[in-house]
């Protein structure tokens, strides 16, 4: 058996203990798959005296994670701290510098500014791996950048963030608002204390970045995302979903088009039938088509000590077997700068709710507007109610061009019998 | 960019075809993300003159694969011949023999002469890559070497043949016999002119036996899988099962319990809600379990043309990259030799139907035989048909050992006022 693999790990967290605990615990099984022994030889977090569950002793301890990134006695160097800039990044650049491989699961800093660390990476020729940066213990970055190697992608979309899934899943359960679910999911320690992450769509946003990035062979384009969260869904909206045959998810699709690369972060409707729609609570689960796989399926948890140090410790296996990958699937100068395809041009169906003061005329008005803008409509849902209060009026559409539907959501909303501004939800043709 | 990898591939039928086709359609594609170009050299078939949509002129041609094997310039030899003995495994150690790597689709040939391939590949010091031989175009393999590598697996399961899903889903939805719905799948090319390797389980044992040794670094043990296959799965069955709530699957199935290594292949039932009971048709599916990532699952294209050249060509750009691996994600010496857990020893709980004759007492007798075996019934579901026909008698039960509900089988069996021999189907817990 070959020398020990020593390894520095920034960032003690839940996810730098949960690797710990994984080599403590499979240490002898690591070292048959990878040929050598992994051994933790230098650890840095911002708190040395709390409690993490595992005994810190045999590890060097750094108050500086750069200053370990620089000096520790290690081939790799785990970044666990988190963050698109400060400390986070300044340990990835240091360990390069130094000409160690480094493992992340640091999907704001590899959005930001994965292309210009994967430069620096191939040109020192160390190994930078991330499968903890998306989709938590799936295995989809290896799967994108070697297990479907054969195929072009032509599209991926996935549910990427466990927070906002089990928010939308218990919002469905329970028919409570999302403020009130988010209070509790905030209370079981589902969602941080500032959701905004999540719920607003940006991390889902940078894991999408980093997937297209892989799976189409371009630079990450983080900035090009367009991104909605999951602020505005109301328990009226996941209800009507239901009665038109639909359930609500936060995606982040990402597809190549004759505009350019589209790349979206919003609350779909899906098919009650998809596999997706199936995808609840805290799993995570991405969808992949390839010109000669069709259709692939990666689900599982998608957060949490114990899976996200399963993909943490499978990169740290790899470098050990010293398999050597293009940090996205192809060089750096290879990585495509493509342009973006505007939102406005998707093209899809789409289902409105318009809270109507119930007065004669207003149908009239809304088919006046959408026949000058062209967008056909499918089906129309009225609920009677309190005849003094506006009532809910749900519409979906044929597939249509999003500046259309832009044009007439915005002279809907201008109507005097229109009480509130329109919600719009994209609906998501996932059938296999 | 480094010189270009030449390939020799044995066998066009649909696989060898698609990998002639992927590679020339995505070749740009694979030379980028392998660092260098793809090239197929040689080509060895049983039929030169047939057409297969590609044109054969630019490669080297070999009546005898075996020769081809030790003579074609290439480094790689791509076998798709199938069998377990015969041309294929001649090709595979003549490949060996001469130190070049293989790539195969073989999974009879894995099942029953892998892990002596294996060593002598590990011994030559090259790569032998087989990621098509399980669930088509899933990167299934690369996700159990290297993807959950981290983890010590305790059990797995899938849907690993698309011909008997295919089958099942049909005579689900159509209410069809199995033997009407097997014609159809013959004419349609669903299923081979002798199905029996398929219906029978055999297929789905090959897969089960390579999964399990690499998910549990054992050698393969395709001798100790317990086999059943599909053929007396009736369509009455299939209604019960819905009944009750539950679909019926063909799953193999492997977990390491305390008597050994359990391997499994029989119909199933499991419950509407679970993951695996929506994976429909000719769509394959595994779930992995691991000790750190939780469960995980895979989903895709089970067969055919485009996803099994997936498969292959993945494992050629991973052998271009210069990946290496333990064949079976540990060195040959490290498998383990595991007892094999008796099907006997399995718990579960189980589904019998009985054909009865109507008569008084045949309920009290079915009871007091599963009261001395010590087997607790869950539900009874009667049906009144024809008073002179025998009437179907449906019995679920709680846990129980398979040895006891054997014993009370047979017991059953002897009845004079059981009309048919009963049928069993067991019931899988298999909830995430």
């Amino acid at each position: 058996m070959k020398p020990p693999l020593k390894i520095a790990i920034a960032g003690l967290g839940t996810v730098g203990a949960g690797v710990l605990r994984l080599i403590a615990k499979n240490g002898a099984l690591l070292a048959a798959r990878s040929g050598r022994p992994i051994v933790v030889t230098a650890i840095s977090a911002r708190t040395r005296g709390r409690d993490r569950g595992v005994d810190l002793a045999p590890f060097r301890w750094f108050d500086d994670p750069v200053a370990m990134a620089a000096e520790a006695e290690a081939e790799i160097v785990v970044e666990l701290i988190g963050g698109a800039e400060g400390p986070a990044k300044a340990v990835v650049e240091t360990a390069i510098a130094r000409r160690r491989h480094v493992v992340t699961a640091n999907k704001a800093l590899l959005a930001k500014h994965g292309t210009a660390i994967g430069r620096a990476a191939e040109a020192a020729g160390i190994a930078l791996h991330y499968e903890a940066a998306v989709a938590g213990g799936i295995p989809i970055i290896k799967a994108m950048r070697e297990g479907l190697a054969g195929n072009r992608i032509e599209r991926l979309y996935g549910i990427l963030n466990g927070t906002c899934n089990y928010i939308l899943t218990t919002m469905r359960e329970t028919g409570r608002s999302f403020d009130a679910v988010l209070a509790d999911a905030q209370a079981l320690g589902y969602a941080e204390a500032d959701p905004s992450f999540d719920i607003d769509g940006i991390d889902t946003a940078h894991k999408l970045a980093i997937l297209a990035s892989v799976a189409f062979g371009g630079e990450i384009d983080f900035d090009g995302v367009y991104i909605e969260g999951i602020r505005h869904v109301t328990a009226e909206d996941i209800q009507f979903a239901a009665e038109l045959g639909y359930r609500i998810k936060l995606l982040g699709s990402a597809r190549l088009t004759d505009h350019g690369i589209e790349q979206r972060v919003h609350p779909c409707m899906v098919k009650l039938s998809s596999p997706i729609a199936s995808v609840e609570g805290v799993y995570n689960a991405v969808f992949a088509e390839g010109d000669f796989v069709g259709t692939a399926l990666f689900e599982g948890r998608g957060a949490g000590a114990g899976p996200t140090a399963s993909a943490v410790v499978a990169d740290i296996v790899d470098i050990a077997r010293e398999n050597r990958l293009p940090v996205f699937g192809l060089p750096a100068a290879a990585l495509a700068r493509r342009p973006r395809a505007p939102i406005e041009r998707h093209r899809g169906a789409y289902y409105l709710r318009l809270m109507v003061k119930d007065e004669p005329g207003v149908f009239a008005d809304i088919a006046a507007i959408f026949r000058d803008e062209r967008v056909s409509m499918e089906a129309i849902l009225q609920r009677q109610r309190d005849a003094n209060e506006p009532v809910p009026v749900v519409i979906t559409t044929h597939e249509t061009e999003e500046a259309a539907m832009r044009r007439a959501l915005s002279r809907i909303a201008a109507l005097a019998t229109i009480a509130e501004p329109p919600r719009m939800i994209r609906i998501e043709p996932l059938e296999r």
